[in-house]
């Protein structure tokens, strides 16, 4: 019997379907019926996860614990979260559920080690991703040697984020600052990058950038699809 | 207190993923915590609906009862499903659940008659939707005239669909199918397509054609954020 995945998901809702979506076109299937059954909750007024762990925000974990009731009774075999900043909230919420979690962090920091071996990886992310930790807990954990921006490009990987791919402005407006953040870490030693934010992986593929890439929302859809016993398609 | 959705899904789950991006990018919401909560069984191992029709195959209704049973526990307040055909089903569907369902037939109906009014709408659809009649009911109820494609041009359709679209081959490969479908029905007196099939869409965008179009799961997407007590986002 194949196994089911839950997504615990609205964290935020475009990310969720864009997880749904590349389990379904990396999934091995021969037809429709090939295909894993997809059990989802999503929930976009979870809390932000950012403003709990920076300010003091409402905590998030009790809004994800009543997802997890869901997914429980629909009968998922293990649950995913496509949301980096809410594995910071993971030691909380496996005592939980007796459902095992397929963390997107550790998969995304194997794949670095995998795919890349003894190259330096440069962390993109939010500024509360960075803070958090997860993502530099996770390679040094994994061996993988990292870089992360520094002040003036987290800035501007802020500006690319919410003032360019969330607020759908054109690529041309980011570019320059995209752009400006990738040659600097890799003037630095950064021979790949880890797109440690939902939207990161847009704007590389809006601005139409050939960079060595690790993408933790598809690496956690091949993790999720070899837990259920599928395979993995090739590109 | 506003609603939410459930989504009868897995037939198939690249349709499902497609409808829920479609809710997503649609509601207008100011940010991640404006959007609507949205259940989703995508379960692929429902048995073909176009085979049960036409063909005496397994009957798909237990299935898609089961699933139903999970939306009702995660506490969907409608649901909704990303399949044509799966709405030849409705009748028998309806009996077995409180929660009203939301017919992406009749939303694409009537958004043929309130968006093109007086004009005539080529339906394009699989050979099973058309044999169903789903949508020659759905728009002779609404008052809309239409034409359905003669049969080389049902063949050339399923040429695209399958051999095309499904099978991810080049636009380029199925261009001339197509165009001589929608130009064979022009000269017949269509002024606009309802897409009836969750291939089409993509099919005319890869093409980048600009043909007069309802696409019935923007159009369900639509109806299910309204019931939702939200705002439609304006293109």
């Amino acid at each position: 019997m194949k196994k089911t995945i839950g997504i615990l998901g609205g964290m935020g809702p475009m990310a969720t379907a864009d997880l749904f979506q590349k389990i379904t076109a990396l999934t091995d299937a021969a037809g429709d019926n090939g295909h894993i059954r997809v059990y989802i909750d999503s929930n976009a007024s979870i809390p932000d996860r950012t403003a709990a762990i920076l300010e003091g925000g409402e905590d998030p974990v009790p809004a994800m614990a009543d997802a997890l009731r869901h997914l429980e009774l629909c009968g998922a075999d293990c649950v995913v979260m496509p949301c980096n900043t809410a594995h910071y909230f993971l030691p909380r919420l496996e005592p939980l559920t007796k459902l095992p979690f397929l963390s997107m962090i550790e998969a995304a920091a194997e794949a670095c080690r995998t795919r890349f071996p003894g190259k330096t990886v440069g962390i993109l992310a939010t500024t509360g991703t960075l803070s958090a930790g997860l993502y530099q807990e996770a390679l040094a954990a994994a061996g993988v040697p990292f870089l992360v921006p520094d002040a003036g490009e987290r800035e501007a990987l802020m500006e690319v984020i919410y003032q360019g791919v969330k607020a759908g402005a054109p690529p041309s407006q980011y570019r320059e600052a995209f752009c400006s953040v990738t040659e600097g870490m890799m003037n630095r030693g950064t021979a790949c990058f880890l797109l440690a934010c939902t939207e990161l992986p847009l704007a590389v593929r809006e601005l139409g950038l050939d960079l060595p890439c690790v993408d933790p929302t598809e690496e956690l859809a091949k993790a999720a699809i070899r837990f259920c016993g599928y395979g993995v398609r090739e590109k």
